[in-house]
């Protein structure tokens, strides 16, 4: 017998373990390897339940995406917006790498180009994301280092890019002089009328 | 009977219809459908004939990525340094997202990361590519455009990093104002200083 489920803002009051499961699956199987089956079985939570909050996979995982604290970045505030984004960068950085979430991360990253489906999650996940960062651009306008007029998802966008790309594609390691040069380009350029 | 097999620098005297069919196949399948099998029956060369030149499915794709026409991007000069990563990003962007193209690029996006024995099919790719993107910026430093020390390999990133992160993760389309703003962006820098 499982236990009551009761309702909360986000799901069942197994909400956690269920995304648990969900990520921990996915890393181990990939996409096509999580199933409501095999979540249901490694929850606790019996399938029906499952499909009572969440109608398919896809659901079930965006759900377990945007919620995972696993995944979560910490938004910093260090005074200067270089700190700030060496900060996120250098929390990027350490998801795409940690033992804990590179799996999650690489499974993801196979699984959405050739999942229409998904994009609607790629979106959302990275919506709220953004929306959390936004202090740190608001915070570097007021300071006087940032044009209001600049694009926060362009900044986060080029940043996160350069860190997936030399990872994932270029297949280079992570270094911190890289992280730092990253940073450095979006705040002072490569054209010589920045310096 | 097949064409009699002359060696030439790359391969077998067929390797151009070789390689089209293995990237059709990887277009039309993904990495798992692809198989020495399928590529022999689509370009009408033999199996042994395909394991004579590449010992694996894996040499056998890392030598179509690289040497593809399709791929090829053009190497600009158009006298400024915004104008010629103008020109790449237009072209990267194109590559992305083009009805010949986007298959093949997205079903390397997917099979890469799961996959540790196409890293250094990765690394050879963009090691070719960044050789050939060099001359862009030994014009640009020989302009006084750009500080010798400035990092090829860091600029490309970033930029194909952005177009890339934009179009597969965020799940948002590269407009041209985004391809604008990112080659903006690396040249002038967001920050105050830059301005």
């Amino acid at each position: 017998m499982e236990a009551p489920v009761t309702r909360t803002g986000t799901g069942p009051r197994r909400a956690d373990a269920i995304y648990a499961a969900t990520l921990e699956l996915l890393a181990a199987h990939g996409y096509d390897g999580l199933t409501m089956e095999a979540v249901a079985q490694r929850s606790g939570v019996n399938k029906t339940t499952l499909y009572r909050w969440w109608p398919s996979k896809d659901a079930l995982f965006a759900a377990a995406l945007t919620t995972a604290d696993i995944l979560a970045i910490t938004i910093p505030d260090t005074g200067t917006l270089r700190g700030d984004l060496l900060a996120l960068a250098t929390d990027i950085a350490r998801l795409l790498t940690a033992e804990a979430t590179a799996p999650i991360v690489t499974a993801v990253l196979a699984a959405a180009p050739t999942r229409p489906q998904l994009a609607a999650t790629g979106r959302a996940f990275f919506a709220e994301r953004l929306a959390r960062e936004q202090s740190v651009f608001t915070r570097a306008v007021e300071r006087g280092e940032l044009s209001a007029s600049a694009s926060a998802s362009a900044i986060m966008d080029m940043l996160a890019g350069a860190l997936w790309f030399r990872l994932m594609l270029r297949a280079e390691p992570l270094t911190a002089a890289y992280v730092e040069t990253s940073v450095g380009i979006i705040l002072d350029g490569v054209g010589s009328q920045g310096h």
